[in-house]
């Protein structure tokens, strides 16, 4: 074993071993540590008086919930959950026909991942992009107005957990895959998994006018599982980056065969190749999808050994070097790409699997940062004065170093287990270097109990300084894996949504509500004002609608008050229906009236002084 | 006129202008009058550094999203989310057999009020009640590990929107219905409205033992609109008191139609004289339930007249009186419970309506409480030292006044249109009086925009000096109706799941776990623990499990990790189905594997360095 080897951890028993060691050691040495005069400094640097507000958005992936987390830094108030992958009755998304038909009968998803569009490396704050790990999807948040305007379901894939991470002008949301499976959702038992298993990476793009995405072609790569990616910026702009585990090829107990390996690979892959090579015609056709193999497109994928099991992978601010964080390793790799361009140019290849040069470690590695007793990093950050900060999460701490000496500026405990870190523009080719926030997996007693599951949580650092400091902690819904925090002034969302008469199905003068029966179709054209609902304008009772039981209903309602913040619910009483319409919107709720009977119809979202009598009935005629 | 009717504001052009004049005082005035030294003390009130807890739980609905949202205060850092009425792949409910069956395929509600289990008029902390007004039910959330454990669906409802609240020692749940509708939830025009259409209160109970609700009997009363309800407590523990709109009858447009009376009602229940009633026969057979119609049983319920549309209704700790909010007059009106019995006592009565006798406005009223300029009355809340506090909608603002002498003490402002406040065990018979949440309805610009739809928003305000003194305002999902605030020592989360050897389903020795086959049904009797699945011990690979297409698949997982907050999640990719299981918990997810191929197990709740590792896979061979 040479010196890097020797200093890796080796399997369970020692992870466990620093668990506990970590646990005992910061849970009690640090409460005791704060004051009463820096919580009183810390106190002021969050409070966001009434009448400011905070000066960053974060966009924190929801996990399991399938939502977007909305959170103002550094108040870290949640400001909104935005659906993506799930229903949400608050909002009515999954109800009304657009989103119902987005969604798709699924009902959750997996959102590891969020990644905001960039423009020449810098978040635009446009979109934001989603991956779904639970049922391969990948979706689009339209940050005008917060709403999901896009999922598209991706074929051949276990799980996209390594993104979703986009190119440096957003050319590409790549997603390679965690869970290696046969091509073509096909069945085959696992003692083919060599053979038959493979692990793929989605090459998506977005269309910002159409709001839409395209699955430009997938690539083919060995059954290993793909953790985590990153684009390259500036000198690196042509090229993606992912870590790898289980290059052991485990199929089963992957705790104990997955972690046999001393070294797995992070592999490089250049798009702006692999793109010309589909354009020139590469690839086969796997359930509709261009399917590249690397052995057919010689020059666009390598791979680069790393320490065992790592995590996150990311490429520094400049472009100029790519840091895998080791995760069953205790350290830091930091990879050059220059010297990859070189051993590539040289074609100073090791060996070659499954058709992947494999370039030499020592060709590729700059330096090894290795923090005496921190262990388990995660996931490498960066601030705008040439420092990384990485997670550690068996020794729950985050770790300052020095990116192009490698010495270790500071540390600083986190309140437990924290995964990813994100930093204020820390993705990005100038990250503003202010604030970090690490988002832990075990909250222990940090907050009021409730019950055998607890909160994640989150920890708040100042970042601005030389040393850095905890500021505070905050407990969130399970699960944010990773976040971006994009400043104030790069979002720019719509007031209302802009009248437009011409709008498929909507009504903007009240004399204009009416209800046309076709067969057993009953279509309302309705509007939903301060504080009334006029489906007839006709009838005796405008906000009174009869059908026949059996009948297919269709409510298109328009809220016509162009009034930021004048939300109109429209909930059916006893009917399981809910759905609304923002300021200027026209949404439609379509389903059957199966139930004869008499179902009131109410405004779930408060909407004015008179939002309790804004109200009708629906009148289903028995058959 | 005389003087009273004279001051109410008559009809939706005086609310408009009153909320144009409010907006417009407010937002602008009350903005400046921050200063750095009083931010500086508000920082640090709300401040709860690491290491250290906040003083109280607040419970607060979740409106149209269906949930309950557990806040700490004064910190107002949001801690969970627990799903009652909708389901929540980020706790798995919905998803396992137990959860599923609860909601019964409804997948929303409308929660608007909680109310804590009492015992003597205090909040005990035991068991949280939640009223669903979209689709009539009522729920119990089970305080001692989150979780809801019962829900019930009631009949003959329009939306119990005026419940739940909870008699002295929970010997009831009142939950009186918002909107009219035919009995039997049968079908009759709009035109029959008087004679066919009825309002409805639900008295159910609910065993602490079993944990399980039960509909005692209901009472059928006029079609009026019941809006919010409360009971009384020590001398007038007996009873229940519940405002009341539209009693004009109106069936169409009732933002002017149920506008028009001077005086709606107040109606009074004695729910021991109709448990007796119950108990000797009384009440007809509706739909499986007990109707109990107040021509049958004199003596039990009455009404009030009160200043029109009332929204709240809420008993002072004393159980002395009961303030009414005016909503569309400008007042609080305080009757007295003295003053009703005695005129109850001398039969002295100026009409009867459907059977009620109608006591004189009078004859119960104690005092008008009118400050000038204060609009919108909308709920009452209380101290520890005899004084009340209101929310203002239109005047957004909350008023402390003396209960006494009637004596305005203090005005705050609040940010915006608050609709109910919350006081530190404030529905008690013992409130803190330190701190009071008022919950507003516009958030208007109080926090980063989020496009044209906004978050609610919260105040804090400091209630435990002579004035009240704003602190802050926190953005909330929507949309907390109302809330309880109680102190956390009376809150006592169990840390784990028992170890249950006898229950059902569970496996808890790994070489136990195993695979059974029934004809086509395959039986999981699985484990999950840090960091692996097994399924089946006697296999080659006990973390993969093997079906042919058609089979209906039971997974029956327990969590054998008996240590607090260590919760495993199971996804199966590709299949949209996620469930979890808690520390010491056992789980049954139930499907038909309709797919053919291979779709990866995985872990979703991150539970130690290996999670990722945590894995397996499902093979569904080809039918």
């Amino acid at each position: 074993m040479n010196r890097t080897t020797a200093r890796i951890i080796s399997g369970v028993l020692g992870i466990a071993l620093g668990l506990l060691i970590a646990f005992v050691f910061f849970a009690d040495l640090n409460k005791g540590e704060e004051n009463a005069s820096s919580n009183k400094s810390k106190a002021e640097k969050v409070f966001v008086p009434y009448g400011e507000l905070d000066e960053y958005y974060m966009m924190a992936s929801g996990g399991h919930s399938g939502q977007l987390f909305v959170y103002g830094v550094p108040s870290m108030r949640k400001i909104r959950t935005v659906p993506v992958f799930t229903p949400d009755p608050a909002t009515g998304y999954g109800y009304d026909d657009k989103t119902k038909e987005m969604l798709g009968g699924y009902t959750w998803g997996d959102f590891h991942h969020p990644a905001i569009s960039e423009t020449a490396g810098d978040y635009d704050g446009e979109f934001l992009f989603a991956n779904d790990v639970g049922n391969n999807r990948v979706a689009a948040v339209d940050l005008s107005n917060f709403h999901t305007t896009d999922i598209m379901s991706l074929p051949n894939m276990g799980g996209p957990h390594a993104g979703v991470f986009v190119t440096e002008n957003t050319e590409y949301i790549a997603l390679p895959t965690r869970f290696a499976r046969p091509l073509g959702d096909e069945y085959a038992p696992l003692d083919k998994y060599e053979e038959e298993y493979k692990g793929v990476v989605s090459m998506t793009t977005f269309d910002r006018e159409k709001k839409k995405f395209d699955l430009a072609y997938q690539v083919v790569l060995p059954p290993w599982s793909y953790d985590l990616s990153d684009a390259g910026k500036k000198m690196s702009s042509d090229w993606i980056v992912m870590t790898t585990y289980n290059t052991e090829f485990a199929t089963t107990n992957q705790e104990i065969n997955a972690s046999q390996h001393d070294r797995d690979y992070i592999v490089m892959m250049n798009w702006k190749k692999l793109e010309e090579a589909v354009k020139a015609g590469a690839g086969n056709d796997i359930k509709g999808t261009t399917m590249i193999d690397p052995r057919d497109v010689k020059g666009a994928i390598f791979a680069v050994p790393v320490a065992k099991s790592p995590h996150g992978v990311d490429v520094t601010p400049d472009g100029t070097r790519f840091i895998a964080a080791g995760k069953l390793a205790p350290m830091m790799t930091v990879f050059s790409f220059e010297k990859a361009f070189e051993a590539i140019e040289k074609e100073n290849f090791k060996e070659e699997t499954f058709g992947i040069p494999v370039l030499g470690y020592e060709d590729v590695m700059e330096k090894e940062v290795d923090p005496p007793g921190a262990l388990g990093p995660l996931h490498t950050q960066f601030d705008d004065r040439g420092n990384a900060f990485n997670t550690m999460f068996i020794s729950s701490e985050v770790v300052k170093w020095n990116i192009e000496s490698g010495e270790v500026i500071d540390r600083t405990p986190s309140y437990f287990s924290p995964g990813h870190a994100s930093a204020t523009e820390g993705d990005t080719v100038s990250p503003d270097g202010k604030w970090l926030v690490a988002l832990n997996k075990i909250a222990k007693d940090n907050f009021l109990s409730v019950g055998p599951s607890h909160p994640e949580s989150m920890d708040l650092i100042d970042i601005s300084g030389e040393k850095m400091e905890h500021i505070m902690a905050v407990p969130v819904d399970p699960e944010p894996h990773y976040a971006q925090i994009i400043h104030r002034d790069k979002i720019n969302p719509i007031k209302v949504y802009e009248k437009d008469e011409d709008r498929e199905n909507s009504v903007w003068k009240q004399e204009d509500a009416r209800i046309e029966r076709k067969g057993n179709e009953v279509h309302i054209y309705g509007i939903a004002m301060r504080s009334k609902f006029i489906f007839d304008a006709s009838a005796e009772r405008q906000d009174a609608v009869s059908v026949k039981q059996g009948d297919k209903v269709f409510f298109h309602m328009t809220n016509i008050d162009l009034d930021q913040d004048i939300t109109h619910g429209f909930g059916i009483n006893d009917y399981n229906l809910n759905f609304e319409v923002q300021p200027g919107q026209t949404n439609t709720l379509e389903f059957t009236a199966d139930k004869a009977g008499v179902y009131p119809i109410y405004c779930t979202n408060f909407c004015s002084a008179l939002h309790q009598e804004m109200s009708g009935y629906l009148l289903v005629e028995p058959k």
